[in-house]
């Protein structure tokens, strides 16, 4: 493929993703949340792009967009490219979309060459969460963990998950049929990286080995609430100032620890009033490794560091984990291959763990899955601001060219298929 | 007096401010705002006291009840004893309401013997500012601080402060009446201390030799907001570890600097959710002290040390003055006057600063003030677990009427009147 056509995929890439971004539940700002009106705009429009190529494009049962490539014989093994379709509100252009534009350029790219093996190309449905706060529902459905439960779930207008699907034409009793029934050897997430570290290292994309582990938490801090004029600082039991200490040494750890990242993000007062001491602060903890093992522990420390802060200052505090989920490792196969193809675009490979969870995450509960980042100019990502460089596409097309190449050479990926 | 009428007339001011305490606009706990109807049953049951005592009393144009007990001559000045008769939302018995009980008490003590001077008891229509956002409406009116802006001002119905004295069958064209247009020679009230400091020193009264001073101030410190899994700590500009370093400065501050309270009663992070670092973090300040030149060097230094975090961490910081009230100085007269009542008690006086304001605070602007605090147990006020011991009002009541033979003996009195 020649530099001029390469810049032209990269390009129609970007114009793709604006073009989906004009799907919007709202009038001004993208938002396109689980099985709303807008997604079927954004299926039509893929599927115009995609039949061309010879693709096959289904919806299944929750909505997750699924075209297929055929490999070179029928019903040989395929490999999975994909990421999602549903935005927050406000959101960018790319967080998701830019990974399913990317893999249909690469068919394109393709020019009608058979591979090996077969290509699936999904646009999950829901990864973020927003309608039902419950997030991953496209990868989920693929790896059979929708369960009638999950079904019961309500959006802010009281229509259930199950309602929801039956609303966009669709059959919730078939999502068994969605599970992940035939023969996938490996599964790639173009994804934007949505966070500062390519940028500082100036390089255009990574590999990711692994992601994150996470721990959320509530603590709340209980004090005794009092006149802040006439209670004088030595009687104190000042919730706020407790939960500021705290605070300040959960960054202070954070900072001690390589690569971990752990954020008070949010924090309540009460009963709030400008002359009152606190008498209770409620404040989030969220811890994120690679490394379980370092996260458990660091979790353990600011416990008891709340513990100890409270204790000192005649406070009691309490505590309740929101979410414990393990680290989750890519496969280490499908990184090195990625790492091989990121070099032979000239860019010096980078192994990174994502801090953030992806449908690749999920995916990788049964198939052999990594991921690939691309740089995020600012870190800035979830706002109208989001961008990437028409440079940064290009190397993404061409590492994965170089890839499928691999894949397609790949003993490993024989014996797997 | 005998011991046993005295501890009789300390259980009659405990069961007046009890069952004052049942004239509620709420049906559990105690609210009486402003010109509220159970104000007019408190009214009503407070003439029924006073008037067998030969005292005329009437409402002035703010509603504030002022009962005049007249002195042996004809047209002589006046002593002023009185608090306010509003309370809180779910409030106590005690604040403001023991001020007048205690009046009344001390008259009653009397058996009709005529003092030199008259005694105005008054009970003071607004002094905590719960209706219309604006506190001391009562004293205010008194000192002829109550102009046409005020009258405009709406409670939370969309009703102006003129339209409800309207409403309570009041004239606000006769306010200018309301203010101090005959001779007072002194002020004196009587308040529970709402802090733990007489509790802690085991006395059950002090003197007030000045009201604090009051800077209140709201600060913003903006960072930028991020995903709290994909941005490392070192590249962050989280506004809310900003503020949380800068509360623990307060305290700090705070600590070091004698009879100083400082305050960070509310804190708001934005967006305020576990995953994502604080773009912008809201907090506010109440600094307080009895001299002026000590509270604006400190929140000279809490500004500079808001600038001082935000710039290390690459953020910015803004302040808004609230509020800025000088101390106010008690009549050192009054005061050394109290003293030597509280002596005669048998109890060891004490000087005190309030750190909240007060009736008299207002009232000193124009006649001479001072204040008498009843010990508070645990420091517990504006909650209906708000008390006072039986032993502490005998004293109080034993104070008073000391304090009025002394004021009636003094020549300093003879001279001011």
């Amino acid at each position: 493929m020649t530099t001029i056509e390469m810049r032209e995929r990269a390009e129609e890439v970007i114009a793709r993703c604006r073009k989906l971004a004009t799907f919007s539940e709202d009038q001004v700002g993208t938002r396109r949340t689980f099985l709303s009106a807008p997604m079927r705009d954004c299926h039509r429009e893929i599927a115009r792009w995609m039949e061309p190529l010879g693709a096959v494009v289904r919806i299944d049962a929750v909505g997750n967009l699924r075209a297929t490539y055929p490999g070179a014989q029928a019903g040989a093994a395929k490999l999975l490219i994909g990421s999602h379709l549903d935005t927050v509100p406000n959101s960018g252009a790319y967080d998701g979309v830019l990974g399913v534009m990317l893999a249909i350029s690469l068919l394109e790219a393709l020019h009608g060459r058979r591979l090996p093996f077969g290509i699936e190309v999904v646009g999950f449905s829901e990864e973020e969460g927003v309608r039902f706060g419950v997030p991953f529902i496209g990868s989920r459905a693929l790896v059979g963990r929708l369960d009638a439960e999950v079904l019961k779930v309500q959006d802010s207008q009281g229509i259930s998950l199950q309602k929801a699907i039956e609303d966009f034409g669709l059959n919730p009793a078939e999502i068994s049929q969605a599970d992940l029934n035939v023969e996938y050897f490996g599964c790639i997430e173009f994804h934007i990286e949505q966070g500062p570290v390519l940028e500082e290292l100036r390089l255009p994309l990574a590999s990711v080995d692994s992601i994150a582990g996470q721990s959320r938490l509530e603590f709340t801090f209980h004090g005794r609430s009092n006149h802040a004029g006439t209670t004088p600082m030595h009687v104190r039991r000042d919730a706020l100032a407790a939960a500021a200490e705290w605070t300040t040494a959960v960054e202070n750890c954070a900072r001690s620890v390589p690569d971990l990242v752990a954020t008070v993000g949010m924090i309540e007062a009460k009963p709030g009033a400008t002359n009152v001491i606190a008498g209770e602060t409620r404040a989030t903890l969220d811890v994120r490794h690679g490394s379980d093992e370092i996260r458990t522990r660091v979790v353990k420390d600011l416990v008891e560091r709340a513990q100890e802060i409270a204790g000192r200052r005649g406070l009691t505090s309490e505590w309740e984990t929101l979410l414990e989920q393990p680290a989750v490792a890519m496969d280490p196969f499908l990184v090195s291959e990625i790492e091989r193809a990121i070099a032979k675009t000239g860019a010096t490979p980078h192994r990174m763990v994502s801090g953030a969870g992806h449908d690749a995450m999920i995916l990788a509960e049964k198939v052999p899955a990594s991921m690939i980042f691309l740089r995020t100019p600012g870190g800035i990502s979830h706002d109208p601001a989001e961008s990437v460089a028409v440079e940064d596409v290009e190397k993404a097309i061409e590492c994965g060219l170089h890839l499928l190449d691999q894949l397609a050479a790949s003993r490993i990926v024989r014996e797997r298929m």
